[in-house]
């Protein structure tokens, strides 16, 4: 007899059918026990006759086929229950579990968790946020495909860094270093210029930076975006609010099970997500919060503050940030006026989930640009070349994965949205 | 007047448009001069009055936007032309091009092709393997969520090989020593047993394998697949079947225009892949092709010859070869009988681009084969991890990107299906 699905089990009542999945909870009455079985849809409460079936091996988290006809659970009108015929071992648990994964609300630290991340995935919870995590991705990519986007696969081993130096991961290359790649900026717009137009990438970034904060990872998953022939930044911008719009939408209909597990809110995605200067924003935040450092950027809890603010003032969990300052952005982003450039940032509840913007694309403004920075034009050789030869107006995104999963729902640590998240204490397991 | 692409010219016979692109080709004869303008869909010819038109300073592969009236072209009913209003610049030549990136074929060395990538990608052949390098890996991600696999992301930062030691580059990690991974074959398999049952990831592989070969890159992206509760590896075989069959369904439908520049010819996906033990390919291979050297693997050209005997005998493109003993085979890998196991890999037109099977989920049999391979099982200590707490039975294979594209591409060398390939001479561009 074919396996079903715990989530199936609803067409199948009162006939025989083939579950498997894992012991979750045991519980043993006399002559009677219940073992939830847990497979990745679902729980369904299995009664066994311990009369005639023999579970005294049976640990928790023992991998089992369970053979059984589906019943409605006494007393409770909505929910099934298997009466088990026969029982199968697949795969014995061999040891008791370090943690108690079978509870809703597993109450150990984040390190205990991480420590023992393979089974504490097993958590219902726990699990649903990489599930989420997955939605999240296939709906970037699937918009953005709709759009006319092309994904590409650009080097995470490369000769230099895209900013010029610092946070690199150093490798050993055959004969020579190499380093990680901290972002796929170059190769994003390198690919717009070599004739594919719109481009995206879902991939490992990595920044080695040594503070170790909830919102950073030293490996982490960048979605990215960057699409030529473009008017300004503002075409940028409304490509990323739909774009986030619709994975919204995908999330809340393939996620349904998930997003009840977890308590989450999804926001609703404004059709015109509010935007405001960074010099308006720092004005606020003086005047109505006494906020009084912030010159040329937002502090964390600048961003928590604005994004209340925007919260009340236009009900919007999203609020795009604009206008920031020539110093605070890299050399490759287009210029507006005297000092301020063409880029943004992306708050959602309170968080930078997106950096963005318009890049320069005449060659000779990014020489001056350049020059101008005090860099040196033989370190960008690779990166200028294409600019030589015809380079459509340009821009792009990228929303850091893990940071988007997690503020969705609701946590406040992004190591809960990586599956084996790598800091400066952590390359195992 | 908003851009049109030129694939979607036909639509506006004899009206005015704006096109942008690049000029991939010129043309002045007299008081005429023709551009053919290049953009992501496609070319077209351009015909311009330069008694008011202005071109004298345009170079190739500039950047133009084109305002004229599309009319069908002299001479031949069936293409379109446009007849040029107006020209503006948005981004000019600075240089005259190293590589005649407008000719058919170009007749360059691999090594002027990479080293002019940027550029290169810009010939449409070229660009095109790009484009069904991604309708591939777009293909295996939906066939896997339709079949109720999860997308993963899992760290490429590790504390140690998946094979035990060789092949490894190797990363100076803050304060310690960290390498790349090889593959994520084991955090695959511990996501199948953290409960996803169903997982698959796309992302980059390293090998420091320093051998120069047509087959082999540094780093290359693995498709990878691995799912639990399964029989045995033929469940395993019979799905990446029907994935390739898919695969292939959704290049000759989305790729046509791309297939016919290359002059590609899509294989037939059998409804079942010819399947053969590896011990009679040897075998056959002896008494056919008079290749005796062959005990325990196919050489490169056994992979061909044994290619070549399956297309002539079932008509297939396809073969898989099973049964590869113990001693060629990872740890993990499930034995069968004595010195055999239930692995197998997929020729493809002569070369392995796949390699899986079933793997061994008892802890028990785990250790134990270990112990007798004379590895330590300290060094696997977080991969056992899970498998103290019940896994399923489980099996898994991956698909090398690069090697299928350029294989159903028709081209000898992997290196043409990645934008910017990675081997022991190259970091760049």
């Amino acid at each position: 007899m074919k396996r079903i699905m715990i989530a199936e089990l609803s067409s199948y009542l009162n006939q025989e059918v083939v579950v498997s999945g894992w012991v979750h909870r045991l519980r043993k009455l006399g002559k009677i026990a219940f073992i939830i079985l847990r497979d990745k849809s679902g729980l369904v409460q299995c009664v066994i006759d311990t009369k005639t079936i023999d579970i005294k091996d049976l640990k928790l988290e023992a991998v089992i086929k369970i053979k059984g006809k589906v019943k409605l659970a006494q007393g409770k009108s909505e929910s099934l229950e298997i009466q088990v015929i026969s029982i199968d071992m697949l795969s014995p648990a061999h040891e008791d579990l370090p943690i108690e994964i079978n509870k809703e609300n597993m109450d150990i630290s984040l390190d205990v968790m991480l420590n023992n991340r393979a089974l504490s995935l097993r958590n219902p919870k726990l699990g649903a946020v990489l599930k989420v995590k997955a939605v999240l991705a296939q709906a970037f990519s699937d918009f953005l495909i709709k759009n006319d986007f092309t994904q590409i696969f650009t080097p995470k081993i490369v000769a230099q860094g895209t900013e010029g130096g610092s946070n690199l991961f150093e490798l050993n290359y055959f004969e020579t270093k190499a380093y990680l790649a901290q972002s796929p900026q170059f190769y994003k717009q390198i690919m717009v210029g070599a004739g594919f137009e719109r481009v995206f990438e879902i991939g490992h970034v990595y920044r080695a930076e040594s503070h170790d904060t909830k919102r950073h990872l030293n490996e982490y998953v960048s979605l990215d975006v960057e699409f030529g022939f473009i008017q300004d930044e503002y075409e940028i911008m409304e490509l990323e609010n739909r774009l986030l719009d619709f994975m919204m939408k995908e999330v809340e209909s393939k996620c349904s099970r998930e997003l009840e597990l977890l308590g989450a809110q999804l926001p609703k995605v404004p059709s015109e997500i509010p935007k405001m200067k960074l010099s308006e924003a720092i004005s606020i935040l003086n005047q109505k919060y006494n906020l009084n450092d912030l010159q040329t950027d937002l502090s964390p809890k600048g961003e928590k503050l604005i994004s209340e603010y925007i919260k009340g003032e236009y009900n919007s969990d999203f609020v795009f940030i604009t206008h920031y300052p020539q110093s605070k952005r890299p050399m490759y982003t287009m210029p507006y006026g005297e000092g301020e450039t063409r880029s943004f940032d992306l708050l959602f509840r309170g968080l930078e989930i997106t950096t963005g913007g318009q890049r320069i694309h005449d060659y000779t403004q990014l020489l001056e640009n350049i020059a101008k920075r005090g860099l040196s034009k033989e370190q960008f050789k690779d990166y200028l070349y294409i600019f030589k030869y015809g380079m459509p107006p340009h821009g792009g995104f990228a929303i850091g994965l893990e940071r988007i999963t997690s503020m969705l729902l609701g946590f406040d640590n992004v190591r809960y949205a990586s599956a084996f998240p790598r800091d400066k204490m952590r390359i195992t397991p």
